[in-house]
């Protein structure tokens, strides 16, 4: 028999000891499970982020049971609260477990949609009490451990609708008459902006590998080349290139797109060959 | 047969090679066992948090062998030095490993205290030459490896009185006629600080969730709120909340109670109704 | 049978996905590897540091295979670029996954060498499309799973003269007439100075514990005591000591050795009994 897998992805840091009591409340319900840590250090609270990685990291996870908790609802359920869920998927029937704030589903959309959901607040497998601020612990690792085990997803909490399961907006580039319209995911701790779109849609509006484009944004416009890797601009020069888990990225060769464009998370750039 | 498992509490951090190495070692004695890192970020030489940390997670611990390193005193054996121990506790048959200077005996007094103790500074399993500041890989490491794979706890070294362990002075929260004094264990990296006493303590006295308090520091007062979490009370305002190791903490949403009330660990603090 | 063990360094960091995406793709491909992550911590592009981690901790390592990535030169593969290799030792038949840029080499040396080596770069293993940026992920770990899976080491790419693949300058101590000079490998994070000798090359000079020394650096002449640990000097006192990975390292007890010699990486030090 094959060892069951939990992946878990959290923005907990590592600074403390909340992951490793998770991974000790997974060992206390399924010794067998093994616990890859995908990464915990989401930026906090920052369920957009975690929700981009996981979709963007999903071809490389082995068949594993998903543990994400990026929760800055945690506390607050009831009626105006998060719930908190275990999902399967239509494709693959991959199991995922965490708050119900959006960052599942778009991991989800990737596997056909979400074939049986359940609502596991109040499941068996909690352990009580539960705290106020750490589901993680309380609730989400031991529902995780407890599929790991093999217990069955509709005996973990109440069958809940997957059509009523909150939703992200997650932008996506747009070709305009003049360029590709890109927006900023997120901006990374060297300062490169993670953006929404791929290298094959600035293909599709001719801008190859190489090539000096321009990048507009608000009323400024910057001069880039787009590249493969940061060697291949001068230092201070800008770039686009794809990063390492497929999105086109801005940055500046030893220094920041983020300072130099002067833009964040949600700006709108629009890149053209002029 | 169930995999032995360890758990490793440090405060060594994950900046350099060190908990990679003490791994390496426990993989070289005992192929088998499986270690999970509860924690390595206890602020360095801190064993008074280190003690208070594997005591408040003990309830999510799995049935494991403790390894527990916050070691100021490495490298000062002999007369006036700090010795290496394992212990086995009186309920459970737990099984610890760590230095004599505190950091075990808070856990161990919550599983019944000591049945047994053995000074394993000089232990046959410790690697040779022992380096005089990287005992967690010399000594502990595979003393606790060595538990892991059966070795009974009487071979490891010298037989000693459990009673002559060295105990840490944690202090307590005590009811006063005007109000619950409480004193700081600890200052978190966001400014929080963690205290001595339960949620039901504020029971005790009178005090529910929800309420308006008073927290005397010095000649001061400042007016906080009984709160289950942050988003209880609005940005820059005082709170009393039960954390996830279910101490009572003081914090300010999204900003550092340590700064605002000038309190730092051990200083005391009285929380009343008025 | 024993489970295959892959023991991992990077200079990744903990604050992405990295080091999580290639513990899933190692899963992926061999789920019965288990992965001892030895550190993730080598300064961002520093082949240097590097090579001498992993030569310093292979008397800790089990009989893993080790999958060290430190790579400034990814994606610069072609005439001018790096290679991609894996190869096994003379001695005890260790299998190594790395860029060819040096890293690999000094532990190979004490291992009495290359036996067999094998360019990787267009393995079958490896993850299609390969990324511009992250072949740890795409080649590496893959590659590294495979032998994990009992994959022979020739099946795996084009085999290649050990003597081709590329060395590294490390700087070795050096017995003068006035005293031993030596080199700075590099420096931690808490500014102390690992140099490139050992205690023993010291006692050779009739340099022994607890003795006062001179350290000159340029025109400068510094006062220092051969310490077994920090404690034995007082706080901003100058201390040479063995380190735990057996190397000399100058440090300044609760300060900086760095900013009190003025002294940086490839710095030459001498110290001499007067």
């Amino acid at each position: 028999m094959t060892q069951p897998v939990i992946t878990f992805l959290s923005d907990y840091g590592l600074g403390n000891e909340f992951v490793g009591v998770c991974h000790a409340v997974i060992a206390r319900r399924c010794a067998q499970a093994r616990v890859i840590d995908l990464t915990h250090s989401i930026p906090r609270h920052d369920v957009h982020t975690g929700a981009i990685v996981l979709r963007a990291t999903l071809p490389y996870l082995p068949d594993a049971i998903i543990l994400a908790v990026v929760d800055p609802g945690v506390g607050t359920s009831g009626a105006r609260g998060r719930r908190a869920v275990a999902v399967r998927t239509v494709d693959e029937d991959r199991l995922l477990v965490g708050p119900d704030n959006g960052l599942l589903l778009p991991v989800c959309e990737r596997l056909g949609g979400i074939a049986e959901a359940v609502e596991v607040e109040r499941s068996h497998e909690r352990l009580e009490p539960v705290s106020a601020t750490f589901h993680g612990r309380d609730i989400f690792a031991p529902v995780a451990a407890a599929l790991a085990d093999g217990a069955p997803l509709g005996s973990l909490g109440e069958p809940i609708d997957p059509a009523d399961l909150r939703r992200l907006h997650i932008s996506e580039a747009v070709v305009r008459p003049d360029g590709l319209e890109l927006h900023v995911l997120h901006r990374d701790t060297f300062g490169n902006l993670i953006l929404d779109g791929q290298m094959d849609q600035l293909a599709g509006i001719g801008i190859e590998l190489g090539q000096d484009v321009s990048v507009r944004r608000g009323g400024k416009v910057h001069r880039a080349t787009v590249a493969r890797t940061f060697a291949d601009v001068h230092p201070g020069g800008l770039l686009i290139y794809q990063d390492g888990l497929g999105m086109l990225a801005l940055a500046v060769n030893r220094g920041s797109a983020a300072e130099l464009i002067g833009a964040e998370r949600h700006d709108e750039l629009l890149v053209g060959s002029q």
